[in-house]
């Protein structure tokens, strides 16, 4: 039996998400029809974590055991031969039978893209959210500034949570004005956030938390007001998922090899 | 009457090219439509060109004469309220009753997006040609001096043309290596043409022409070679639609308002 770790890349858009479900189309169903086909197993994987519909993954990570003898050179290839091209594979290696995706990420980056002006782009429709007005940067970083060290994220987690505790650490929660197109007349945002974890929807809640900060309807220092409040109905809505990648997960030695 | 302009961007991966055909779904077709729900008008629309099934636009240009006296700060967010999201429109101005956009038009823009390396971005897979090994970018930046100028370009020009003279000049010819990204282990190359005007797939022409220079299949030097000959088939072959996106149009005054 061997343990394959693989990191993959994905759009979204297509997707009822990341997790399998019955009569769906998901990313997992995909993933594992391909390896069914190029091993003739069964094989059921696990992902770093899930990711909702429409929410797309640049380094999304995961793994399964195998019996397979295919040298794990031959499999980026092979399976992305198989798969649609709106998923692509870019890195299979073996790792230890004990990895495992989810226990043994260290951190992970999300990334939420944001674009604001006149219109949008039709080309990236599809994986930035579109808020017309423009945003008060500076408060929206002040804010962002309040979500950063080790919090209860209670506020910023979806109810349906099943988590025990809502404690995580947010390493870093950092705002780019990426960049601005002068012909559109609009500019794009994106606002990264890397943490030892993150709650269900907590990504998305603190981005719609932010931007009402971004608009004036909030001042940047309810973020902290909002967090010692450990309610997630002090909060904002969750931000539409179409916005949201999931940019990197991290080991402790990138994923380690046998 | 009067001559209402636009500029308009567009993902031209569901349609069936620009220019309406019966029976399919055209850019043209449903900038038509929005048209004609707003002013209940059955207008005819002229571009700055045609562009094929799979080709993008980021400014692409048109007009058409109406009798409607609908402001036109009004017509842009109630036009885009109206088309699909793969469709945007961006700027509308009113312009003099003899302004052609395509007779008008002094200079063009296209841009021919090119990936290399171990696998695509499928979040931009719809708009970048994807070309595994690695191009010799400096053949190509030398083939593409060659292109400058003015010169009879019947050897990059399809032969379903119906253009009297194939003589155009290019104000520039350009290769950008955009960016490269370490993850995907992969670079995107963008080659930007600026001419007076482009016979029936010349971009792609001379595109699929100098691929075959970056593969060192052919001498750089051979571009001269083959615009001297003046045979279509003496070039490389036509490259991939989705790849190419009409950038910008410009005008003496650009376009002029009444």
């Amino acid at each position: 039996m061997r343990n394959i770790c693989i990191t993959v890349s994905y759009d979204g858009a297509g997707y009822n998400g990341f997790q399998v479900q019955p009569g769906l189309n998901t990313v997992q169903h995909q993933l594992e029809q391909a390896i069914r086909w190029l091993t003739g197993e069964e094989v059921k994987i696990h992902a770093s974590g899930r990711t909702d519909a429409g929410v797309h993954a640049r380094g999304q990570v995961f793994h399964f055991h195998t019996g397979s003898k295919i040298p794990v050179t031959r499999w980026g290839m092979a399976l992305n031969g198989r798969l649609p091209h709106d998923i692509r594979i870019w890195d299979v290696r073996e790792v230890p039978l004990e990895f495992h995706s989810r226990r043994w990420a260290k951190r992970k980056t999300y990334r939420y893209a944001i674009r604001c002006g006149k219109i949008f782009d039709p080309m990236t429709r599809h994986m930035e959210f579109y808020h017309p007005p423009s945003l008060d940067l500076d408060a929206m970083r002040e804010a962002l500034s309040y979500v950063e060290g080790e919090h209860d994220f209670t506020s910023f987690c979806s109810v349906r949570t099943k988590a025990v505790s809502h404690v995580r650490t947010i390493y870093e929660a950092r705002l780019d004005c990426a960049w601005t197109d002068e012909h559109l007349r609009s500019s794009v945002i994106h606002i990264y956030l890397t943490g030892n974890g993150f709650l269900y929807n907590m990504v998305r809640i603190i981005v719609g938390t932010l931007l009402q900060i971004g608009e004036g309807k909030r001042k940047a220092s309810d973020m902290k007001r909002i967090l010692e409040a450990q309610d997630r109905g002090a909060a904002g809505p969750t931000a539409m998922a179409h916005g949201l990648t999931l940019w990197e997960v991290f080991y402790e030695e990138a994923p380690p090899t046998t």
